[in-house]
């Protein structure tokens, strides 16, 4: 087996190659005491940790999707804020079991994603651990602090606007455990799913359209709708109200939950989606919308923020394709912040 | 229990009360997607995970402890770049047996030492895990780059400069894994081993007295005398000689050696006492060890900067008031960089 830093070393390269992408304010990477940058501006940092049996199973996940997920999922907080991706720092706990080519697949879905998302991997650390996990830091940019965007801006009179569909990466999870369930569903649409649950994409540029659009309030779709919404209505002291047409929930998930005999609603309120959720003032909604299409999302308005507090979260009734005719009002009490 | 975001309100303020340490930079905490700050100047960013099992035992180390040695070595990569603490985010690996009582105990740990080392926890996380793991990202701050040290800038000429004697981290190791060992031992001479082992601390004051200085190269003795002194012997492209007196292996050191049946040059070389080892130009070397005293240190000079590569280290030669008389000559190739 290879020695600690000689495995650094062979990470390293692996990520390097497979991540294109180059960081100006980085002056020193990764190989010394610490990671210098000059970073100007303000900075959002941002932490999040996987671990197997927990975010993902060795045994199911491919390393290069492990990877990929613990690098795009820690971006979705950045762009959440509206913040440009900048470094990151990647922790990795190694069980003595774990084979090399494992993971040079875990440094190459981490250098994939890297690339895909902006972000520079610019420093990490490997220890031994009983349990593979991956510990993620990363750090975006942002010209001063008043660009970035918090949980805690959204007012009454806002619309709510969302990135794009939800409930792929619920319904993809189920399609792993149970690959019975795509029985009736066309390939690419089940394809659509697991791919939303294994490969998540975060959305930078989209956070960014928001950010300069005008957005008062932003999060990612990662803990849940509804769980998301009421971090934003806590922290704003406001209510949110959501109505999910049959168009916001991916294709493909009604007949999952049918399948599966869950509500289709659970689904898409079930989080990992990763799509943005931001509070609008109404009259800047069509400049969002048009902006976030040019991004490539396929935005929509779900709702608005009224005076009060928590959340309420209504399904389509009846009108979907699936025909499954989910129709739902579930109100909670506002949590914690995170 | 709690629930996740109950548990990081609590574990926020349990920090937030052990550390007094206030962040200018810092514009927005905990709480959101991201911490927002505004650094300015150059930034140093380090990353360092401690896992149940392997560098600690929740066993035999106090919750606290466990929270104050994370954080400790983690600022300690800071010091070594001679940064100024900035801020901390904390990761944190849960198993579901563990206790509130436990778990507050670790943010206690954390928040002690955070004031200690004049940093700021300025966000976390917190994921469920089969085993307990802290992984922490520290950041620090210089007016510029240049004001940074690296391990890459020693030259043939310079004097090898430590801020304190070492061994006691791996001799406390000894003491608590085999009480018997102290019998000859003067308590408090071995509860300044155990210590060293449970609680040591990071020389951020130090290694900007170094930087400062002038000093060209500069390391923490946390992987063990030799390993460190040839990450510089190989970022720098130089050789080092050593020479550790009796005065810089720390008290009882010898004596546990000596009743372990070990080697007290291994011990010294063991690891894990987080002092500072620097090359520093010879005209400066007056005003660095005057300036280290200054910060509350015990420095030293141990050696100089030769042409060549590798490192070697010579332990002391009977003199030393133990008696115990050890004479030693170790060479070794460089390693990969960390």
């Amino acid at each position: 087996v290879l020695g600690e830093f000689d495995l650094i070393d062979r990470l390293r390269e692996r990520i390097a190659a497979a991540g294109a992408s180059r960081n100006d304010l980085l002056i020193l990477g990764s190989g010394d005491d610490a990671a210098v940058t000059v970073p100007g501006g303000a900075t959002a940092t941002s932490v999040d940790a996987i671990v197997d049996g927990v975010h993902f199973r060795r045994s199911t996940h491919k390393p290069a999707d492990i990877g990929a997920k613990a690098m795009a999922t820690a971006v979705s907080d950045l762009a959440a804020m509206g913040a440009e991706p900048g470094e990151a720092y990647v922790q990795l706990g190694l069980p003595e079991d774990i084979e090399l080519a494992e993971l040079e697949g875990i440094a190459d879905g981490l250098g994939e994603a890297a690339a895909e998302e902006g972000i520079t991997v610019a420093g990490g650390d490997v220890v031994g651990s009983p349990v593979l996990f991956l510990a993620l830091t990363v750090v975006g940019h942002a010209e001063a602090p008043e660009a970035l965007v918090t949980r805690g801006g959204a007012e009454p009179g806002d619309l709510i606007v969302i990135t794009g569909p939800v409930g792929g990466a619920a319904a993809g999870l189920l399609l792993l455990d149970r690959p019975e369930l795509a029985r009736g569903l066309d390939e690419p649409i089940a394809q659509g799913l697991r791919r939303r649950q294994l490969r998540p994409r975060a959305l930078p540029a989209a956070g960014r359209a928001l950010a300069e659009a005008g957005a008062r309030a932003m999060i990612d779709v990662s803990d849940g709708l509804e769980a998301d919404a009421g971090h934003i209505a806590r922290a704003s002291r406001v209510r949110i109200e959501i109505d999910l047409g049959a168009d916001r929930i991916q294709a493909g998930v009604a007949e999952v939950a049918s399948a599966a005999g869950e509500d289709a609603l659970d689904l898409a309120a079930g989080g990992e989606d990763y799509e943005l959720l931001a509070a609008i003032p109404a009259g800047q909604a069509d400049v969002a919308l048009e902006a976030l299409r040019e991004t490539g999302c396929d935005p929509a308005l779900v709702g608005r923020v009224a005076d009060g507090e928590g959340v309420v979260l209504r399904g389509p009734t009846g009108r979907e394709s699936s025909g499954s005719g989910f129709d739902q009002v579930r109100s909670r009490a506002p949590r914690g912040p995170t």
